[in-house]
């Protein structure tokens, strides 16, 4: 990625939460190749995907913390001086907020509230930019969702992941921080554990590809989801973050692909190339009470105030995801 | 109140969260006159207006559990065997929740989210009526505001209250609990701490004008409030608890009369007779910053599925009120 938002965070102070994570140590990559000063803060949550080995490569060039975000020991010193926050950590499994509720309104709203009250008392200069979810509309009244939808999560995960949002966006504007937040859709690509269920569907789907094993799409498999590339994420992260005119706005991300899960799925175990079966399943009840059917994000405010738009395509996406992963085995073997 | 759905509830048991404080202490009231067998859980949180001396009269008829409502120690017991549970507890204060934002979190998300996981492990087929507020709707679109308006909170308080409200929804549509919420707008009468600041601008116009103290109308004064006297809030509680077609309904509680605050405030000065004068004061920047303008509820839901409708006008009620505080001076003079 040779953006020129990106090149212009040469030398600047960064901090990354969750930047041992998936979207978070892209984000890292990213901004230490660019020559950005890369400060991690990440409490490598059991079974949420971080891991140290996400960052080879760039582990010399960056300070990692190794704390909750709302820690008010470790965070201070964290995050002062900072110019900008990258506040990605969080808690993704819908499953999980619903057989530990508390556990994911800790990490996804009071860890955050506590992160912006140790900014409002320490940096409240510091430009944040915080990473919500199309979860937070739950099922869609209509498509593609902008963000005027009204919000209405359908599980534990979408309504602490909505509070830990308008936290941020409350503290812009009462409290004056230029803090921004951005809905994310479906995210693929490098750097996701694929052995832990409960993170999505695609890497399940591209652990089971490469392994020829076959893939269980729920119901017919015509819901619509428009899947994101991890670098698209990443370049709308820092297009926000360096947009004085995104302070205090709520960004979704999508893409004008809308595939279908059984498209997503064919495309994945014809990237795959391991002679993968595709199957239709019926609904777990479980997963079922809080499915929301099918999602498209408008992402026209995002193209209008921020400049992006997606720039990967799933067919091409996916096969660069895969490609890295047969280069990186031991995301296949170990968690 | 002699309401047909309050009598029915006679040796029922009732289970009042925040049963101590202002709405939670006169539902106990009618229940206890109903002949309900009611048990309250309360924490006394202090500066919340909660007192033992709100069940003066009735003490002896009510087991009082003084413990927050997710104690995993306390609460299991309080709540077994239990048909109904009034679910009144939270911290109200806006402003408050800006200056303690994660303890406003803790009362009115974390609290309620634990209590209904104590209720789904050990009593989930109690019914359970949870008090949120209008005030998870932010600024209004349009008026009247009817439960499709689009929530956006404009402070702490309203984030943490919609979290806490949306649970409810939650548990009734994935977990099967017969759990309701009703979104109460500016609540006033008996049994409401009128010493504590931050409480609403009600009890404050109630003490003052008692006093003789002139009362301090914000701006222009012009924003409408549609008021109601607790007995109201009280009847749609009861009614929202023995309605099978309210489960996972969220309902919003108004009153036609829609008042400007400085109506209000005359109203209450005038009813006080103490020559009490009003005048309009510029914002504090504070309150300024979270204010949402103009609100009035649409309560037709609640009319037609509830048969619920206020029975209490303003002019009315505030000479009640104020006549219930000329009996119970030590409101006025002790928290």
């Amino acid at each position: 990625m040779d953006d020129p938002a990106l090149t212009s965070l040469a030398g600047r102070r960064c901090v990354v939460t969750g930047g041992l994570g998936f979207i978070g140590s892209n984000m890292v990559h990213a901004l230490v190749a660019a020559g950005a000063r890369v400060t991690v803060i990440d409490a490598l949550v059991p079974q949420h995907g971080g891991h140290e080995r996400n960052l080879a490569g760039v582990a010399d060039d960056v300070h990692v913390v190794r704390a909750d975000i709302g820690d008010t020991t470790a965070v201070p010193d964290a995050v002062r001086g900072a110019e900008l926050v990258f506040n990605v950590a969080g808690q993704v499994s819908h499953h999980e907020s619903m057989t530990d509720p508390l556990r994911d309104l800790d990490l996804n709203a009071r860890s955050h509230l506590a992160f912006l009250e140790i900014l409002r008392a320490h940096n409240p200069r510091a430009t944040v930019v915080h990473t919500s979810t199309r979860q937070v509309y739950g099922r869609p009244r209509y498509l593609p969702v902008d963000e005027d939808h009204p919000t209405a999560p359908v599980d534990v995960n979408g309504i602490d992941k909505l509070a830990g949002e308008q936290f941020h966006l409350l503290y812009a504007r009462v409290h004056g921080m230029p803090t921004c937040a951005l809905r994310l859709t479906n995210v693929y690509g490098p750097r996701q554990s694929l052995l832990i269920d409960g993170l999505g569907f695609l890497p399940v789907f591209v652990r089971r590809a490469m392994a020829g094993q076959p893939l269980s799409v729920y119901g017919d498999g015509g819901q619509l989801r428009d899947c994101l590339h991890v670098d698209d994420v990443v370049r709308a992260m820092v297009l926000a973050a360096v947009t004085p005119e995104a302070v205090g706005e709520v960004f979704n991300l999508g893409h004008p692909d809308a595939l279908s899960l059984l498209q997503i799925a064919h495309l994945t175990a014809d990237a795959a190339g391991a002679g993968t079966q595709v199957a239709t399943v019926p609904w777990p009840d479980a997963l079922a009470a809080i499915d929301i059917g099918s999602f498209q994000g408008d992402y026209s405010k995002a193209k209008r105030m921020l400049g992006w738009e997606p720039a990967v395509g799933f067919r091409d996406g996916i096969a660069r995801t895969l490609a890295y992963y047969r280069e990186h085995p031991w995301y296949r073997s170990s968690t």
